[in-house]
């Protein structure tokens, strides 16, 4: 196709939005207007099905859940009072919590204030919030933050080290099920962290969390500062409009309002019924046209924008986990899935695009575009401005930013020379109103795509088995610790493994003591060989 | 396969290095004896071109060039005593830069001691430095890092705004060409922004790059702090163990002996001419098995400690551009590679293991285990030791170590029981000699890799093009701007395209004038529909 007719194909394409700036480019993809057609009643069907769930339809079949992250936004549509009600006064309560924190008026001490934000929480409980960190932060922010979003001992200190003040430090601890093992430990570690250091813990922590679960439990019994709550009808994956997300945004100095306004403005455009005006519908109908519904085609993801970086990420997690799965809504074995990854441009052009041209045909890219090189949010005083003036040229005429976006449209031609397929989005900005445009976009297309390949989006029964797994792997090891502290001398893996009645763990058990003798909790006497160590308590 | 077969396969097949601690576990691959004997005769001719290329041999036929970075850990098997004479006085030289800074004999001012650092690279020049950077730091350390990584204004805006004191920061330019933009476009703002501070730039400005590079000779011209090498023989991929990666690397107060020491001890096992006892052969095996030598199934990295959370991303780099190929040595069209993404355990459980057990069985895992809990490179005060005793239990005999340790053997197990093929990779802990451990590791099995599938790793044609395009568009831009002034009144995108002589190129037009009216560098009158707008010049 020469550049004119691909012009034709490209303004015929091209999903634009006055009022917002917001546009999508599906004209890098090879589809043609008989797929559209074609695919015409499997997505009205899915635009039906969606419909449905933000009328309160019970989406989530398995867990008899509906699916409400829409409401979040416009809590109008809310289909109960009761609902309606949990929106917005927990959108107040965030608001007025945040200005009082920052007011000084909840303070860890008469006088202080708090400055840094511990968020503690993994997956849905803290990707959305560290995208949203990295997208809009400056300097300026009242708060500064960092997360605890693992359970790694090292990660925990490194973080706890680099805090400016604990003193003033305020923690959010979040777990929808409130019995996340990972958060748990984290809320440990924090609250012994304070303990060390002479303060009161629970005037500095808070609790985002289902009501009734274990954390809510902990929160209240300890007199927590405050709690917010989670619903059964907001899934982890999609939480940033709930109180997970909107609390430490709030916190931050983010306005919460024009956040939400950007992903309700963004539900309008997705709700449209005209499938070729509808930017979630065309961006499906481009994974299911890349990936044959199959997900043959890994999504690449490309933001042009420092900003941006982690919405890569945020996306691996919101399509894999809602796409990842054995079962159709049928019970057939179909293995769907959509795997996700990518960083930032041009960045990511030195590290993989060579492959992505000449390599392996196995991904589809999705540009994101900004158009205004300064983010609203890159705030700063006057004397800083003076370091970077916001046109400053590397050659005449031309700025960073003029080779940023050459470098965008470089690659998009690039590879459609050698017929790999592109989407590309384009904000105008990097601000609260484009951040809840895109993850809404990708929210609403993310569940129009699970409808059209029959799938449950909105359960995750493949991470249990992980975590079934590692609960036997800690189960294993404190009988393995008693057996060896019982045996009062040097044991042998398979003396350890028969010890414990499980002969057949004995690589587990390999494992676990190999390990706790790196830690020394265990000493060890070598054999002849790495498994004929023996093991005794130190 | 029931447990007991497991643990003989596990004995049978792993690798253990007892000196370094380090371990290579393939027993979660379902490749027999059988497949190792056929392939043997592919890998010994694998392992004697990189014997070859470790003498000297031309191993880059296209770019006529040696490879190295070998010789960079082990001056001792240079093929000509310049390079031998290279090697060494550079690591010395880096040595002695850094202990100067240290010590304040290099100093932006007498009694100041520089206490920040500012990397300004892009892709190889960029991400061994920030994986090292992660992996080691401390707050112990003598200096902070920054990186300017792309050519985004705005996200260099927000590093020089989050510089503690540009007055102490040092700022290490790398470009192993010396003429990569971005890298030269975040020279000259982080140029102008010690001017507009008033600070004399060119004595906290250091370049590493080629002799005779035009960042060489701008380095020279104005008479920077100091300039290190690069050489023809090493590649941005593999430039870690040079200046690129060590000058950082000292400057933050990281042993480079030990780092090179680690990378030498690798280089030692993986020289191993059995090919059951070469870690490099059997992780290329692995993949070769997996992917079926077509790089069919990606790789998913999930090392289970924060410190290693960028070696993903470090090896999305090294493999993809090694291996991302469109031809191969014959000149066949090939179209290899191998995709990879990952970020760290147990995190991403809760991002995409869902996907990864049930869904899409498009991949396998590489697991990264580290034994000890905390890195010997966690230092802090013994008031900050308090925070977070090492040993800290979150429930009776368990700490959140063991959680981590149990997320992955959960994890394993659990893909394991779904047919989810994986690797394991252990070492002892984080420190620098298993970071140089696990790179040399890697770009070992790369290079084999890449010989067994018959392509040049060395090399880079596809990222050629990006360039050539983006190019292009700067150039359009220039065209486009001077019509438009030149106009002196409004003009629409198909008159601007025609007025410039490039009537095909109008969507090019098109992108560029609307992104540069969004920076207010053209104003806009709007039109019936966005193709109707009409462009002036402020």
């Amino acid at each position: 196709m020469d550049k004119v007719a691909l012009w034709g194909r490209f303004k015929g394409r091209l999903i634009h939005d006055a009022d917002t700036g917001f546009s999508l480019d599906t004209s890098r993809l090879s589809f043609d207007d008989d797929y559209l057609s074609r695919m015409e009643p499997l997505m009205t069907r899915a635009m039906e099905s969606m419909a449905a769930l933000e009328r309160g339809a019970i989406a989530n079949p398995d867990e008899d859940r509906m699916v409400g992250h829409y409401w979040l936004r416009s809590p109008q549509l809310a289909p109960t009072d009761d609902i309606r009600t949990a929106i917005t006064t927990t959108v107040s309560r965030v608001k007025k919590f945040a200005a009082d924190v920052h007011a000084g008026v909840i303070a860890p001490k008469p006088g202080a204030t708090f400055s840094h934000l511990l968020v503690v929480g993994i997956g849905g409980s803290a990707l959305g919030p560290q995208f949203v960190n990295q997208a809009l932060n400056s300097i300026a922010d009242p708060m500064t933050i960092s997360f605890f979003d693992n359970t790694d001992p090292d990660g925990m200190a490194k973080v706890l080290y680099s805090v400016p003040s604990l003193e003033r430090t305020l923690v959010v601890v979040i777990s929808k099920s409130g019995g996340t093992k990972e958060t748990r430990n984290g809320q440990l570690i924090a609250k012994a962290a304070f303990q060390a250091a002479g303060l009161d813990f629970k005037s500095h922590f808070v609790a985002v969390t289902g009501e009734g679960s274990e954390l809510d439990v902990t929160a209240r019994t300890e007199g927590w500062l405050a709690r917010f709550p989670m619903w059964d009808w907001v899934g982890g994956l999609t939480s940033e409009c709930s109180a997970v997300g909107l609390l430490p945004f709030a916190l931050q100095g983010f306005c919460v309002d024009t956040f939400l306004a950007g992903a309700a403005a963004m539900d309008s455009m997705t709700r449209r019924s005209s499938i070729r005006e509808n930017p979630a519908a065309m961006l499906a109908l481009s994974w299911y046209h890349c990936g044959c519904g199959k997900g043959n085609k890994d999504m690449v993801v490309l933001p042009y924008k420092d900003r941006l970086e982690l919405f890569s990420r945020y996306l691996q997690q919101l399509v894999m986990e809602s796409l990842g799965k054995e079962l159709d809504l049928s019970g057939a074995v179909v293995n769907q899935g959509l795997a996700v990854y990518g960083n930032k441009g041009s960045t990511d052009q030195h590290a993989y695009v060579q492959q992505l041209r000449d390599g392996l045909h196995n991904f589809f890219a999705v540009f994101i575009e900004v158009l205004r090189d300064r983010s609203p949010r890159t705030q700063a005083t006057t004397a800083l401005s003076k370091l970077h003036p916001e046109h400053f040229e590397v050659e005449n005429g031309i700025t960073s930013g003029d080779y940023l976006a050459g470098f965008l449209l470089g690659t998009r031609a690039a590879l459609f020379e050698k017929d790999r397929e592109s989407v590309t989005v384009t904000v105008p900005e990097v601000s609260e109103r484009t951040v809840g445009m895109l993850i809404a976009l990708f929210e609403r297309a993310v569940g129009l795509y699970a409808s059209l390949v029959n799938i449950n989006a909105y359960h995750q029964p493949g991470v249990e088995a992980g975590k079934k797994a590692a609960a036997q792997v800690l189960a294993l090891q404190e009988r393995v610790v008693s057996f060896i502290r019982k045996a009062r001398r040097s044991v042998g893996l398979e003396e350890i493994a028969n010890g414990i009645g499980s002969p057949e763990d004995v690589e587990m058990v390999f494992k676990i003591v190999r390990r706790l003798a790196a830690n020394e909790r265990l000493e060890v006497e070598s054999g002849a060989s790495l498994f004929d160590d023996r093991y005794h308590c130190a």
